[in-house]
């Protein structure tokens, strides 16, 4: 169950069955209701020109095609295999593939892990075989696959274009929704679908990879209810995206919807918020309803991107220049700022009562000239402050609302906005209210590869997509990788110390540790007796300080009476000293305590919250967030998964909803984000360079106008992780 | 530029010319490009059969209809003159009206106030003379209007049904948009359609009136740019939405999308989210996105509303099931609980395999058989734990999908499922995957008044959008309202005093009043001179008193240096008052202080806000929400339009996101609910009474386990009521 060994590099492997020379059908069939079936009518009606065998010990012949009686039968190689036989005759076949050398077999049937331990068990038997046999599995329980530029189509759909939106989908009815789709759309195609099924071994990251280096997909497309090897999925994605655009709808965004989807695939799933969150971080267009996906993937498929976030709005007057301008703005989208230059050429062309501010109201200058918001779009284009524009309202619709004769003028329009599309970098995107009724101008449009929307809400989906992934580039392009540290002996011998005693590390010891690789923490004393507590006074002078219980056994140090704050002078420390070793013993009457920690008071601050979790899907991910409310109550928190970049640690920052407080509020300092910056590039190169750090949680940090303070710090040993 | 005054009881006296009997075509022509001449098309084309009456003194004949040289030419009555003509011609064709007996004119001309104060003076005239005539406007600067059920239609629109939406709409545009999203759907159609223009005359709120009296319309839906009498709006709503949903899209969610509303159409628009909270508070279906306008209508037209929230969901398998639970969940709405009698029902007729928990996963057992997913529909649907029930998947593409023959049974299905809608009054939403194509049994399932959508996004708002009208129609019936309260001759004399000075209230002042009304508000005391401090000092013990100075040229006190906290005993009160007294006369000179105000310290408690704020459009608002960063960073604060209903009261306190601090966290008790709630009724009654309360402001509030204390009262007076 688990997934490829990475093999960067490397072609995928998935080719040679993706897009396979030769076909098997295992169970096929001359009942037209059978799977066996039609995917032999698939392929013969779509003119698959490599060899088909179908496989029957029953019968001579289906659909005209000579059958064998077994796979070892075929006289030739077999590069894909359909399986269409239940469950329990998989590993048998598995070890037929092996032995024939079939080099990737689709597995239809379900009765596997999805059913209980008994299906899990039959399935660790088929996936035993097919790697004895190095055969590689799609499913088992899968919807199926096709390519259909290979003319692969084992789905037998109909009504399906070829095109460039490659789809890899947990479900198959979303395959068949956005097909549906594309039917109605009339334009949009695709490369190869495939189902992963159970994921038993090929997984997301594989099909990923695959649809990334294969010529005919232009966007991966993927709706995806869990992953298996998440963390493995970040690092090929990161790679893809670098080249085209990843699109992702992952279910199970409420507890509900989690659940309704685990029940589905048995498959896990991590925080949402989370997933989001690191998919982003590795250049993924996430979408997040899924009548979106097919206008996104679209969009996306042929535009693949703008410089950034300034859209320009040409519109014909009325509600939906308002209604676009809310809906950019809400995506976190600008409105550009036209220059002078710009305003002019706009005037020259426009009657007087037009709006030149972006958006553009042409208001009825178009009227007996729709072919002139091509001329505008041309002029907005030129302007460098503009990143995409954006045409509203009912373009292809005006000789159907003025006059009839105004068609030749938008056929003439249609054609300059393509040509200016092919011409220029910066997206245009439509959206027409004559969408839905798809008049010629816009089939023209759509046809030549300009998308025509009859959403506003898709539309403005698409250019926020389109200028997220062009920022992410950027900042891609820009970015070294943050270096690496070497662990020190001395920090993996402390390890090893608390290894040993099979516990966490104490908190001097995590500071300890944060304070090796140049993260500020402020100073403290340990002491294990009172004896030692003068000398510790002595050290600190007259600063307030704060004393607190040193123990594995007790990890609530404030309930168990172990924290005094505000302490000055020898005195005060021995006082605290005795109230805290009875409260403590009295709360955890077997507890091993160690002695007590005292540390200066930290100056008022605003509490922010660093943390690390090891998700199990996802590996390694840094938490960060304000503290208090923010974090107990609103769960404003961000997600990177580590090792960060610069730019994410910037842009977790900047991401919580309680950023304006860390930028200065009722008169306060902004506080030192580049400190904060740092602080989390070090945390995420100490646990990258330390396995041993299973948790990490510094909690709070104080952060400052000048700095930060780390007033708490608790790191979780993994057991597991030797020195 | 007044709205109509109000005239409760009597019908809407808009019906005379929005169904007219005759009608006046003010510049008809035989330019087919003039709206005179497509008018005239529309309405002959249609088969109108009232009187139309051509204006046009250069010709004889329109479209062989007889002309007139003049409205008053013209033999017979009047009742609607659609007005062609530029914006010179109109202040005296509002004369000719007059004279005319004309009961209404639809002014199509722009050029008025949305140009600037000339237009303004213009429109000006035009009332004026539409008023002295009794002439009642539509416009200017409208798009125009039409009534299909009496086929009116002026707009000269084809392909568009007589149907059951009434629709206002402030962009024409919008209108179009919406005709061909119907066109393309099929199955809705419009009643009367009405762009209210510069609501010069006939404002949302009269239109809004004469949807809810109208038989042919089931559902109002407004467009909204901006309201110009929005506590009338209010108040008409409240009424209407009683008797048939009423659905309302508004613009300008975003401060860019405001300003492009605003120089589109120079309405006035408040805080988005304040109309928002408003138009729920008086029953109105909000949408938020333009695509789900007419979705929504569509489905609250056919359904009206469910009793509450909870849903069952039918699926055939995949991962829609998965996405429809994510977006209930979403959408506030709740995966009923089904009994074990409705499980062993649905258990003896599906496979073994099926899911019968909800959603509901047939899980293959309808593949043979999608008339079954009738059968389980019906099942759900006599479950008393279930408000509405939504099939969710591939329904009427069965017999595309797996079999041609499976046609007869899914048209079976459907058949059963428009007798189950038939028959019961729970709302049956679809969502199939083939609705983009319109397989036939779609088709007879939308026909027969089922309502069938291609995106479970908008399938989801609808059923969110049954749920909420039922639920709000349920506590509208529970309610009596909040009684009002008697001004007391005291209070009154109080405000004449402030008014005479020409100040605001004291502090003291606005606690009086409160406590005058049954608020708990702590003791004090007012110290006019340092002599009376210590009678001050013995009436309060060894409490904790903070003192405050009181003067009405210092606002803020705290910057003033006019506050000093913890007080305890006559010496400390005594150079306390000193020191203020020092600080306020440097801080402001001349200022008038009358004293100081001593209150013993509140205890520790979550600090919340109440204010009042008069809006320029919705008039008295009231506003909650938890002090600090919740109201100054994350605006979490939810308003009602005063007066309150309790649960007006109510679920503004749940409202917040913030709430769950009022429920308690970390171990905490809940605040006294009930004690806020009072509060807000008490403050609502108190606004309500005293006109001379222009803004209140109790900032903060200590909420407790056990009541609450007002710890500050401002309140702003109106300088123009007199008392």
């Amino acid at each position: 169950m688990t997934e490829t060994t990475p093999n960067p590099g490397r072609k995928s492997p998935l080719h040679d069955f993706l897009a396979p020379d030769s076909i098997a059908i295992v169970g096929a069939s001359a009942d037209p209701t059978k799977r066996g079936y039609k995917a032999m009518v698939g392929l013969i009606k779509d003119g698959y020109q490599g060899a088909i065998y179908p496989i029957n010990p029953k019968t001579d012949m289906v659909l005209g095609v000579k059958t064998y009686p077994s796979l070892e039968a075929v006289p030739g190689d077999i590069a894909l295999a359909l399986i269409c036989t239940p469950a329990a005759s998989i590993p048998g076949l598995m070890q037929e593939c092996g032995r024939k050398g079939v080099k990737g077999a689709v597995i239809l049937a379900s009765g596997f892990r999805e059913t209980g331990p008994a299906g899990a068990q039959l399935e660790q038997q088929v996936l035993d075989a097919a790697r004895a046999g190095k055969v590689r599995i799609i499913g088992p329980n899968t919807s199926g696959m096709f390519n259909l530029h290979k003319k692969v189509n084992l789905l037998a759909l109909t009504n399906i274009k070829a095109g460039d939106i490659g789809f890899i989908s947990q479900s198959g009815n979303m395959l068949l929704s956005l097909v549906l789709e594309a039917e109605n759309n009339g334009h949009v195609g695709f490369s190869t679908y495939v189902g992963p099924g159970n994921q038993t071994d090929i997984g997301f990251n594989d099909y990923l990879r695959y649809l990334g280096e294969d010529d005919n997909t232009r966007v991966a497309t993927l709706y995806v209810e869990g992953f298996r090897d998440g963390q493995r999925f970040l690092q090929v994605a990161r790679e893809i995206t670098s080249k085209k655009p990843v699109v992702v709808y992952k279910s199970g965004s409420t507890e509900l919807g989690k659940k309704a989807a685990s029940s589905h695939t048995g498959a896990l799933a991590g925080s949402f918020a989370m997933t989001m969150d690191l998919l982003r971080q590795v250049g993924v267009s996430v979408v997040y309803h899924s009548d979106e996906i097919l206008p996104v993937a679209e969009g996306l498929g042929l535009m693949q991107k703008a410089r950034g976030k300034r859209v320009a709005v040409i519109s014909d007057g009325g509600g939906q220049a308002t209604i676009a301008t809310d809906r950019l703005s809400e995506a976190g989208l600008e409105l550009a700022e036209l220059t002078d230059a710009t305003r002019q050429r706009l005037k020259d062309i426009l009657l007087p009562q037009a709006s030149l501010a972006n958006p553009v109201d042409v208001a009825g200058s178009s009227d007996a000239n729709p072919a002139l918001l091509a001329e505008c779009m041309k002029i907005v284009a030129a302007d460098d402050n503009v990143d995409a524009v954006f045409l509203v309202g009912m373009f292809g619709g005006y000789h159907t609302r003025f006059a009839e004769h105004l068609l030749g003028d938008e056929m003439r329009g249609a054609e300059a906005m393509i040509e200016l599309a092919r011409h220029n970098d910066k997206p245009l995107v439509i959206y027409s209210l004559y969408a839905p009724v798809k008049p010629p101008a816009l089939r023209r449009l759509h046809e030549a590869g300009v998308p025509v929307y009859g959403s506003i809400e898709h539309a403005v989906r698409v250019l926020a997509a389109l200028g997220e992934r062009g920022i992410y580039l950027q900042h891609q392009a820009r970015q070294s990788a943050h270096p690496a540290i070497e662990p020190s002996a001395e920090m993996q011998a402390m390890f090893s110390r608390a290894q040993n005693e099979g516990r966490d590390l104490f908190e001097y010891e995590a500071k300890a540790l944060l304070r090796a690789h140049g993260i500020s923490v402020a100073p403290e004393s340990i002491a294990h007796s009172a004896d030692e507590l003068a000398a510790v006074a002595a050290t600190y002078g007259d600063q307030a300080l704060a004393m607190k219980v040193v123990s594995k056994d007790i990890l609530h140090k404030s309930d168990a009476g172990g924290v005094k704050l505000n302490l000055r002078g020898a005195d005060a420390l021995r006082t605290a000293f005795d109230k805290i070793m009875t409260s403590a013993k009295a709360y955890a009457p077997d507890a091993d305590i160690r002695g007590v920690l005292v540390t200066p008071m930290a100056a008022k601050g605003t509490e922010v919250i660093v943390g690390v979790v090891r998700d199990p899907i996802f590996g390694p991910v840094l938490m960060f967030g304000l503290g208090g409310i923010f974090v107990e109550i609103l769960e404003d928190v961000a997600f990177r998964a580590i090792p960060l970049s610069r730019h994410d640690a910037e842009s977790m920052v900047d991401q919580i909803k309680g950023s304006k407080i860390l930028q200065g509020v009722r008169g306060a300092a902004p506080v030192d984000k580049p400190a904060l910056v740092e602080l989390l590039l070090k945390v995420s190169s100490i646990v990258a360079a330390y396995p041993q750090v299973s948790e990490l949680d510094l909690n709070p940090v104080l952060a400052y106008a000048d700095g930060y303070a780390v007033v708490d710090a608790r790191i979780i040993t993994n057991r597991s992780v030797m020195n």
